[in-house]
């Protein structure tokens, strides 16, 4: 009954990942993050791409998530083939090879300022 | 006319139950919750499952929403079939026998933080 | 081209007006909200039907939105047929008789905390 | 495979660009913004109409997206045909030639406030 939660193809276009941070870790911390739920009996193999305003995609980054299982990926956290970039805006495609379902969200804890927001990524139509 | 409003299937991705408070309450104490719209004539019963990181999913959770009537759910209220983890990350798969419309929040209310986060819950196509 | 943008029925189930508010008049005041875009030829009637937790549903309250307008409307202000209930969850339905755009936002300035949150109210399938 | 991401008629209703800000620039000033994903090969042409509450609508104003990059687009940077309005109710259409993907958010730092609030914007049905 829960095998076919979500979809395979997943965006957001308003990636951005804070630098400064006045919270304490790691709860407070700024970040970017998704949130991705694997209800199916199936590993869940995450690809993801990463565009920017002024240079080239960069990707692929690979993250699995164990079936039946949720992971949160925070975007700070990923390092291979090549750091995030900081403080710049960003968009993400996410393809999976099983049904998932991916929420995106901020924590923005920088000076003289705290705010939290979140969304459901955009569930791209295959 | 309003028989049909919303889905059966539902879930979000993005759950996380903060521990620390500063808030008064009730109303600014820190919690996840979902609001749950049943416009149908008939009670609607709400069956979720729970996933976690790193331990196996737990439900079914079971709740009941009366004929045209809301119900927020506070996910730090449900302890049957076991109490919910606090800052864990989770997700949650909502199954209804009538069609409701879902939405999700968060009030994060930690030491020098404060924020509300909403987003619809994501329908899952059946 | 533009005739034809959003949907005719909406929905949405977090609805709770604040009570308290500490920010200045009139852009800090706390406030539930939606905000409708009519971008047809014709006059939008919008009528909306307010659920809540434990009494009847109370309704039709009825709005009219300009064509090629936005409007905005604050579930404060709403008193026809009756005034909205404050500090209580409630649910909103909202069909209109040409397609709309509706984004449902709350501000929430109460006491030692601030916080803004928004997201697209639910298109209800017809 | 990412040729056909997301869709080509978008819209927002709640817009309002704030006009007191308390952050330091440029990442702490108020703004109401979107986030334009075009992964196609093609550079995208995007055209907005901006709806406000008692005056006619104001277009078109335009915008190039590069073939594989992300685009934030500021409305307080929106000068032509004429300036946007600060402080006014505003909803948006958007029209591309090519499929892309939209993210609407605001950040508000006026005057012992501040929040952030995010939202996908509504993928119109063409």
């Amino acid at each position: 009954m829960m095998k076919e939660i979500g979809k395979l193809d997943w965006a957001f276009s308003a990636g951005r990942i804070p630098f400064q941070s006045t919270g304490k870790e790691p709860e407070f911390i700024s970040h970017d993050k998704i949130a991705v739920l694997n209800v199916s009996e199936e590993e869940a193999l995450i690809e993801m791409v990463i565009f920017y305003e002024n240079v080239k995609p960069v990707g692929t980054y690979s993250v699995k998530v164990q079936p039946k299982r949720v992971k949160k990926i925070r975007f700070n956290d990923l390092i291979d083939p090549e750091a995030m970039k900081l403080e710049r805006n960003y968009s993400c495609y996410i393809k999976s090879n099983v049904k998932v379902v991916v929420q995106f969200s901020r924590m923005n804890t920088g000076s003289n300022y705290n705010a939290e927001m979140g969304s459901m990524a955009f569930p791209v139509e295959t």
